[in-house]
């Protein structure tokens, strides 16, 4: 894979296709834009209806609209991220923004503070979702499904402090492949993390690593290191913030604020810097305290079995068994992973911190949560960080001086001639009616050479010229945009014509 | 256009290609599929976590999951509207799901008691966008743009008592398409009729008519008819309920509840019991009473100009100028639209009832309202409901039986060998990175019946079939599922054979 760089914009120049232009084009499009339709606003209808001096207009904190540039982007990778989520055979669901509140509670742990609550305006108590899972698990639970495989793109509200630098909002979007159902060991395991691997890969962010570990060998990590049992959740999110925070910080929080002793967590500081690939595995099978441990035993059996399916799938270089690994969540049950972007030297003098931009894990009790009979269904799935590799992509992109089209019009009609809005009306209504994605100003009497500047500015290919005389001679005028060459086509072929230049460019 | 009935369940089968099977075949997969799965979740795991015997799992009330086959119509629906919005140069935008509270007071009328607010939990006073119509306003003054043809798809949530037969939900799509900007009069307001037009006769619906009106011919009849001023927002969304009850209902309504004098509501009878084409515009210039009125001359001056475009744009045959549309919403200031679809005899014994399925009109002041200098852009736009459309959609393939795929899988990996999971997960990492779409059995050791009976359920094309002595002749077998034919292949061309076949078909 080739590091970050030029290197890399040339093959999402390739990626992105046609929709690609000139950082020059579109500066002149943005001066043009506003320049031209700010006049004739400001001087006209100036009584404001009230004062509102102290009024403000903004969206909530948290939360940005995105502009037509950030959704083409978006558009482009979820459509890869959708197009890897297919390939491996998954149905698409969806659930509602919000849930009753009490499916909600006991799942995320520490983070249930930051769950937006809806007002109680008579009627249920409800909540935003916090994520796909929860939501996913019941889905499965209430309808009784045993098994399924499904993906889940939408939005997630979470009540965080904004840190906007890191691309981190309190509304953001989630992409999850989830695999429900009772299964032969870590098959689906193994594509999960396939799938990570391929949607990174297919994306070109650079060099990637997926950090793997499992609850059970946490559990059992913290069983022989001394940690009572009920304070295993508080430790493990201690734990989780090893990728933010030093080992020392994380000792200190364990210690003084959930009250370890001071040998306990010097134990599992041991282990929690250890990682590898399957020799570490291997070696934590021989560890004196760990291999006396059943449930840390399961894990590793469980690992070791996963490495054996990532090598033919050909990725277990790209995997790495990290003991550091927790994962904030309640929820997970067995095997867990996170994929992080690896920064070269030079990245790393780049202000733009990265970090974590997949992870997921197995859960197999949380459908039995919502279950009255307890009954459970194994789950394993990946949350995809669409979001960061947004702010990535949009960052190269800023860093590159690269922009792209935001509409997809292919052609436009225009006029030398006054009063000649009713032949450009019949004309682009048969261009519509023939599928074709077609534009013209909305004034009775625009000049030509702001039809053709607008064409420029907006990267139209082709423009359809009609006037008088070529009315009367029952031809028109077609010109492409880039070359500025014109050629007179008989009237009755213009749609044809035009698709025809359509299909070959 | 062909009346509702099996012509159209044909043109939908051509619409949604490859993604249509047989009834038949979808109930055998549906029997299968929980009785496959159901004995070993049910025979294993039974351990309840807490007695929850008073615990009901559903969704909120008036919201629902969408499953895998909704989506599908629901993706196929959605992309036929995008396509239209994309043909008329729009660009895609997106708010946040939530807005400060004070965005959308005095926007919409008598409906505000409708809009979920959000917890108080520390810091801004939120809710729940209720349209995409002000949220776009609020774009626009934010970021003063004064011009802009966008497009926005997404969920919105009103506090409406459901009425789920009617495809009446709390959360629900909606489907936006607007042109912001200063430009010379009805030539947007014409594209957006023409874009109605083009989309509720690619759906294939059905007949349908598109009822305008305009705000100022509304408010000049109340002038003329003696209804005061204030009282013209609240007589407008009585009228509005025109649609769905009788005018005499209308009339006790404004009489008894709004204060009317009988006689000023007996003339408003009289006009908003009149619809037509043109002639029923020529008619009310001349009407003694309405020409008397400034706004009302107005309002028809523009009618008139925006049916001249529409005989252009070649709809107008679909147009009805109804003085009994009112739209409920507070903002709208010029012309107003509703399109419905129409019922046949043969229908009308359907208990499925439709109405609305599109509505806008022009709102020129509400971009002001967010302005602290009350600057005003004009705006038109229109919305189209998707729900019911949904509705629609699967209710004709309930009737008709139809079913469709739920997953796009191109082949199937199996093998009649036990023991060959490592030989299976290698072939189909092959064909992944191949970018082929492709499953097989979670299972170490699946028979090969229950392997090819997946393939017939979920409707996969093809198979391919690896065993012991194929591995050594270094052959593999490809099978059609549909003829059941197989072939003998070297291993080396399995892909580029793959490709070919799936090009083919």
């Amino acid at each position: 894979m080739p590091p970050f760089g030029f290197l890399h914009m040339r093959a999402w120049a390739s990626l992105f296709g046609q929709l690609l232009r000139s950082p020059r084009a579109v500066c002149i499009r943005e001066v043009h834009f506003h320049s031209q339709f700010a006049e004739a606003v400001l001087t006209s209808q100036l009584k404001p209806q009230q004062e509102k001096s102290n009024f403000i207009i903004k969206t909530p904190k948290g939360t940005r609209d995105l502009s037509p540039q950030q959704m083409v982007v978006r558009e482009k990778i979820l459509d890869m991220v959708v197009g890897c989520f297919k390939r491996h055979g998954a149905k698409r669901l969806d659930t509602p923004a919000f849930e009753l509140k009490e499916m909600l509670t006991e799942k995320y742990g520490e983070d249930s503070g930051l769950i937006y609550d809806l007002k109680d305006q008579g009627g249920e108590l409800l909540s935003l979702r916090y994520d796909l899972t929860v939501p996913f698990a019941r889905y499965l639970a209430m309808n009784k499904v045993k098994k399924m495989k499904r993906y889940h793109v939408g939005k997630v509200w979470r009540r965080e402090s904004p840190t906007i630098v890191q691309g981190r909002y309190r509304e953001f979007c989630q992409c999850d492949f989830d695999i429900a159902g009772q299964f032969d060991p870590m098959i689906p395991d193994a594509e999960c993390l396939k799938i990570m691997c391929e949607i990174l890969s297919g994306l070109q962010l650079g060099d990637f690593i997926i950090k793997v570990n499992d609850r059970r060998i946490l559990d059992g990590m913290f069983a022989v290191c001394g940690v009572p049992e009920s304070k295993f959740h508080a430790i493990c999110s201690s734990i989780d913030k090893l990728d933010k925070i030093s080992w020392k910080d994380v000792r200190h929080e364990i210690v003084a604020k959930k009250g370890l002793a001071p040998e306990v967590a010097d134990r599992i500081g041991d282990y929690v810097q250890c990682h590898g690939g399957v020799s570490l595995i291997e070696q934590m099978f021989q560890d004196p305290r760990l291999s006396q441990n059943k449930q840390a035993l399961d894990g590793l059996g469980d690992l070791r079995l996963l490495f054996e399916y990532l090598t033919l799938f050909g990725i277990a270089e790209k995997i790495s068994f990290d003991l550091s690994l927790a994962r904030g969540l309640d929820y997970y049950t067995g095997v867990i992973y996170e994929a992080v972007l690896l920064q070269t030297p030079a990245q790393a003098q780049e202000s733009f911190n990265v970090g974590s931009v997949a992870a997921g894990g197995r859960y197999d009790k949380l459908v039995g949560m919502f279950d009255p009979k307890g009954h459970k269904v194994p789950c394993v799935g990946l949350s995809i960080g669409v979001e960061r590799i947004f702010s990535i992509v949009e960052q190269r992109m800023k860093t590159f001086g690269q922009k792209i089209r935001t509409t997809e019009t292919q052609v436009f009609v225009a006029t030398p001639q006054k009063n000649f809005i009713h032949e450009r009306l019949k004309l682009i209504a048969e261009l519509w009616d023939a599928g074709i994605k077609a534009e013209l100003l909305y004034k009775n009497n625009p000049k030509l050479l702001t039809q053709l500047h607008y064409c420029e500015d907006m990267g139209i290919p082709l423009v359809v010229i009609i006037g008088e005389q070529e009315m009367k001679e029952g031809i028109i005028k077609l010109r492409s945009v880039a070359s500025r060459e014109e050629v007179a086509i008989k009237r009755e072929n213009l749609v044809a014509e035009i698709q025809k230049r359509l299909s070959e460019s």
